[in-house]
């Protein structure tokens, strides 16, 4: 028997299309090609995304269950979001709402390694809403962080986390920051006597993190924070393996990122970070970016910009052939 | 001469109430507490966010330009989307709308190492547009996908890439599908005399997509594609870094997210993938989120999910100590 991900998805739409648009979205999060097209009989019967139920909510809103095949998605964090929600992010008219993974897909990447249990634990409290608070503004020294840890030691607080700002700042290097608050607790925990724990902000690449989590367990902390949709869910996730005996904080920071400009994400920052060329969903076709956004983006991607090469734009999404001249034409 | 970047955010707001509320953005995008309690002096004058000019563009819709400070996001891409946008993307009523950055930032970053003309070099065509493909559906063998790429090549494609949803699944490993596809292309080259350039898609943490890169140079490849929304910016960032001689072409898959339930990413997947805690924006505070949001999101959390530990919920974001009691009995 195949293993499926059952996928929700809220979709605006009148009642006389929601049939088409909903095989749209099965079709886009699975072979993203027409169905006719496909000659190949396993992979129309097996990885073809199929709908499995339509629900009317309110009148114009649909809940929508498409079931994916799980072997598109094999073991990897970003290719799972990829596979919900990777292209229909881009389409207005879609929201993600929740998915049914297959028990062994759960079982690999395994959840939480330290759990409510292990976080009452570090802090030996077991039968009340443990308290948490975050050392900022961003801009202060170690020093000034590491006084300001103590007041909040010393308030009685269980959880002392960095505000999700604090990266490795000329003004507060990751490493420094860490020693002088961790020496801070410890002179604290031991005129007093208190369990507290000090969550230092992970941040940058890969290496970058696993550099910061040596830091991290060198000077005896056990728990750290990341921001998943910055840090990319795959990479996230490696941590998590890498180090079981941490606890990870999960913060939701860019966990809303559709509302950034297109043309700035991908026409400039895109570039700006090494992109020799960016995809972007043309205009008219199945995405809901307009003929101003795609102009813009695309003048983002080659207008002089601090001397940097221009970048490439390439236009893409449900193109005719009709449409070549106009698009020439167009970009 | 201290640097900035200047941030222009689109807001939805009443007129009377801009002012305070373009405060409060920069606010969240910088210190992130209330500038009164705020000692520091250098920090007050140097680190929190400013607002430099505020424009209605219709009734309802300003654009607002903020000033950050580049030492809050040194030379990191991820902290520079977290600086820009992490906690406003949380905001419903926010675009991110542009930047510019410092010029020595960009000049860190460094743009596009092969940009137009290395990609018009490879395929040796300078003066029209290029043209590309995706190869496609997911599910085909590397065989299948080697055939269909060489009949791209024979219908005259400069580049041939791997649709997005191409990882490395068990029906097409990224190994297998690599020296097929290129095979068959050599031998078409060989036959027809044409410069063809195939484009695999990396996925996966930055060390995978290190060992693609790998493999992808080994068979002869010089152009590659990531979803840096997907592998992080960092880790895109990072590879760019590190092979200077690959152009890049960036998919824009994710490039939408913040229409993905909370419920879901914060409360679920994040969980799934190994959080021990998740911070959301509490209903009622600075964010968008309802009571039936952060309800359902600490439900997913702790409920019942194929035998994984319960992750903490940890509601956060401008919360007063007079909702405590509130608080504590809803969740």
């Amino acid at each position: 028997m195949q293993q499926r991900l059952h996928v929700i998805y809220h979709v605006h739409s009148e009642a006389r299309t929601i049939e088409a648009r909903a095989r749209a979205i099965a079709v886009e999060q699975s072979v993203e090609m027409p169905i006719a097209a496909i000659e190949d009989g396993l992979v129309r019967s097996q990885i073809v995304g199929e709908v499995e139920a339509i629900r009317e909510q309110t009148v114009g809103l649909f809940e929508v269950r498409i079931g994916l095949a799980q072997e598109t998605v094999g073991q990897d964090p970003g290719q799972l979001l990829n596979m919900l929600f990777g292209n229909s992010s881009l389409q207005p008219d879609v929201v993600l709402h929740d998915v049914d993974l297959p028990p062994e897909l759960i079982k690999f990447f395994a959840g939480p390694r330290q759990g409510i249990d292990g976080l009452r634990r570090r802090v030996g409290a077991y039968s009340r809403a443990l308290t948490c608070s975050a050392l900022k503004p961003q801009g202060l020294s170690p020093q000034g962080l590491a006084e300001l840890a103590s007041r909040f030691a010393l308030g009685g607080l269980d959880y002392i986390k960095d505000d999700h700002g604090l990266a490795d700042q000329v003004y507060s290097p990751f490493k420094s920051r860490l020693e002088a608050v961790v020496e801070a607790l410890a002179r604290n925990r031991l005129q007093h006597g208190r369990s507290v724990r000090y969550v230092p902000s992970l941040s940058g690449d890969l290496d970058s993190m696993r550099d910061q989590v040596a830091i991290a367990t060198a000077v005896g902390l056990d728990t750290v924070m990341v921001a998943p949709m910055i840090a990319g869910l795959s990479n996230f996730h490696r941590l998590v393996r890498e180090n079981p005996d941490l606890a990870f904080l999960a913060h939701p920071g860019m966990a809303g990122a559709a509302r950034i400009a297109p043309a700035l994400l991908l026409g400039k920052l895109f570039r700006i970070l090494g992109a020799d060329a960016v995809v972007f969903p043309n205009y008219g076709g199945r995405f809901g970016y307009t003929l101003d956004t795609c102009r813009l983006l695309a003048r983002r991607a080659r207008e002089e910009q601090g001397g940097l090469q221009p970048a490439l734009p390439v236009p893409a999404g449900g193109m005719t052939t009709a449409r070549v001249p106009e698009m020439l034409d167009f970009y």
